[in-house]
């Protein structure tokens, strides 16, 4: 019984975050209490209606606050490239690019045998289903590079190769600006196996 | 446009926060919108609360949800002591030692002449009134150890002198499990100053 229960319920509610442990959440409490009380109503109302108006859009999965979501309804878009992703961050990371001009679709995640998390628990059917139409010739695989984002990979191009749809990977590499001596074995090797004549 | 609008509103609400960046408030977002939609309205809800339910005790400027403040309202408290304080997070600090039994007087603030604050500005003047009384033998000034903080502290003593009232400073010295190679020359001069017979 150290804070007043106000406070102590708001520091339980940041903790609840990523990240947070009890003193960051101590501090952004208090720094709550000096915020003006338009701001914390603002930031109140922020966080219901982010959790209630986005729901995910029916066609790639993607956040979206209408349905479907405005990567899929953009005429504008090249509509024969899919790019398969695990997470909603991964769409926004890649539009942050700006060099895709295509369309995503989001899994929910990877398949990790571990966790249990088979094929059937992400959005793999529902892939399959919007490849049946024709329209799509090339389906890109971004998933993560780790165990389970490359076994998902592996694991659609199986599905897909049969229906003659091509499907690629992401390249793994070196990162820009990133230092050889620095660089994991792992990495290096898929450096070197993925050269190409300049 | 990246994000959908809902999630950037709530990632600016996040970036108002102390210490977080725009990259954090995303990832907080994304975290928001995975959680549950009874521990979103909970986190909402415990915002407005704590900012609408929670103010200064009239009495000693503590933060509180009753007034006077439980610690001011505590027959069992030593109401001869009266610990003085810049924030009240310094009571929360204070209070969870445990050894101190006293009262406490919150100044919001310190003394700081190149941000224009003087002793006006902050809690003094209800501290002076709240010594008239004569209940008060002594004031234990627990600003922190930094010129703003020792400059509140050598004011107030110097105010409070004249009234008979014992002041007393808290002890500047070496940290507890501090090295004594690494503290700095004016923590070791003061720790050097205060030594004590054993």
């Amino acid at each position: 019984m150290h804070y007043p229960e106000p406070i102590s319920k708001l520091i339980d509610s940041f903790m609840k975050l990523p990240g947070i442990g009890p003193k960051t959440a101590a501090r952004l409490a208090f720094h709550v209490l000096d915020m003006k009380e338009d701001t914390v109503l603002e930031f109140s109302k922020a966080l219901v209606d982010a959790k209630r108006d986005l729901t995910f859009c029916s066609v790639c999965g993607h956040i979206t606050d209408t349905d479907p979501c405005r990567i899929c309804k953009d005429e504008s878009r090249n509509k024969t490239m899919v790019c398969v992703v695990q997470e909603p961050k991964d769409v926004i990371a890649m539009e942050k690019m700006r060099d895709f001009n295509g369309l995503y679709h989001v899994l929910h995640g990877a398949i990790s045998p571990m966790d249990g998390i088979g094929p059937e628990d992400i959005n793999i059917p529902d892939l399959l289903k919007r490849l049946q139409d024709e329209t799509v010739q090339e389906v890109i695989l971004a998933t993560n590079p780790t165990i389970e984002g490359e076994a998902t990979a592996m694991y659609i191009s199986r599905l897909i190769k049969p229906s003659g749809i091509r499907t690629t990977r992401i390249a793994h590499g070196l990162p820009v600006g990133g230092d050889l001596e620095y660089a994991d074995e792992v990495t290096l090797s898929k450096a070197l196996e993925g050269r190409r004549e300049l």
